[in-house]
């Protein structure tokens, strides 16, 4: 245990908290399935996750203003559609199935494990996915955010120091005062290196049955095979 | 009411949500007391309100970069301390003075109010208050916000345009999809001329008994004796 006390925790959301990939894949078959057409649907949510850094790059390089991770996402869903043959999508399936990323369902144990570190911590979002996106998987899973930081508040994409810095500064604490949650090295890596304490969570099916990180690769504070996990490593008995 | 059905509605907060001229003669009294001082604590309160638009016009008008509101206030702290004998007011009690912003209470009405309109909409406060600031009221108050926006977000300070238009963008929404919410004519106007509906809350005894605003004086799509009421007016009984 950290010897400062740890006052708020700021969690990474696709992979960590939700499982993208079979959310994806459930919106692609019900939106795309009625149109005739059949897919390996798993597959599809692959290649669309696929494109997410090379879509977040151009922002993080200064090559592009800040556009938030909704439009990115829809830029890489028409970059893939011609890839399973879906050229001629309509535009208001793609519109439909651009909101995919919005409904997403958590892991399982994650809504109550959330609760419970909600009543000693404060607790932020601190992903690349817009505040629209963030909103509307909070209601669908009963996540109570005390903020959403994170991409729209620093206009800027994870790992980049400002997303680290601003969350740290918004809630008027130290770095150390802080502890990032998520199932990626490099996200918990970058944290670190701005002094933030860090926590690996494992989600070894986060890209499909056993394609996912089930311990961390760098040096972490806490490292839980769960969010509810973690809940018993940090919470405090009262 | 609107045609186009609100699914946002965003919240002015000192004032509308909370009583801050009590909490924060409250916060000055407990914590100026005790070094044998005895003032009007009202008036104390007044006094520091009173420097408020004058500190964020520095910001509003570009001549400063973007500071978040605990700094303002503890500026005009700083500023107003003098007036009361207090220059030799220590660090520790200014510092911890400067808190009284978050620790303002609620209107009696408004958690209750806030949680039913939490049900059929998204809700926001739009307030100059901070980050850090907005979370400690949350928590005090059982506000349970979709999410934090106003002055931290758009780093400006209303009634400055981007503050709104940041808002029903964050939410994705058109703005006359979102409805602000109120106690102080001036604010609704700004929010309306950005095309977004507006609601006015009553509060007659903002600035103390008999002085606040207890109608709009500009046209609305709402005028409700508090929020309660309100809430009776928006909601739609299910």
């Amino acid at each position: 245990m950290p010897d400062t006390p740890i006052k708020a925790l700021f969690f990474d959301v696709f992979g960590t908290l939700v499982d993208f990939r079979t959310g994806v894949a459930r919106e692609a078959e019900r939106l795309i399935a009625p149109t005739g057409k059949t897919l390996d649907w798993g597959a599809f949510a692959d290649a669309w996750r696929g494109e997410y850094q090379a879509g977040m790059e151009e922002i993080r390089s200064g090559r592009e203003g800040y556009v938030r991770l909704d439009i990115i996402h829809r830029r890489n869903l028409d970059r893939i559609l011609p890839r399973f043959g879906l050229e001629h999508l309509d535009e208001d399936t793609r519109a439909e199935l651009n909101l995919a990323w919005h409904r997403l369902d958590a892991w399982p144990e994650v809504p109550a494990a959330l609760a419970r570190l909600r009543t000693q911590f404060r607790i932020a979002p601190l992903s690349n996915g817009n505040i629209a996106l963030q909103v509307d998987l909070a209601r669908r899973n009963n996540f109570l955010w005390d903020a959403i930081l994170g991409g729209d508040f620093s206009r800027d994409y994870k790992p980049k120091a400002q997303i680290y810095l601003d969350a740290v500064d918004a809630f008027g604490l130290k770095a150390r005062e802080c502890l990032m949650v998520a199932c990626h090295s490099s996200d918990l890596a970058a944290a670190a290196s701005h002094g933030l304490h860090t926590a690996h969570i494992a989600r070894p099916d986060e890209h499909g049955a056993g394609r996912g990180e089930t311990a961390p690769s760098v040096t972490v504070d806490f490292a839980a095979a769960d969010l509810a996990d973690l809940a018993e490593k940090l919470l405090i008995p009262r």
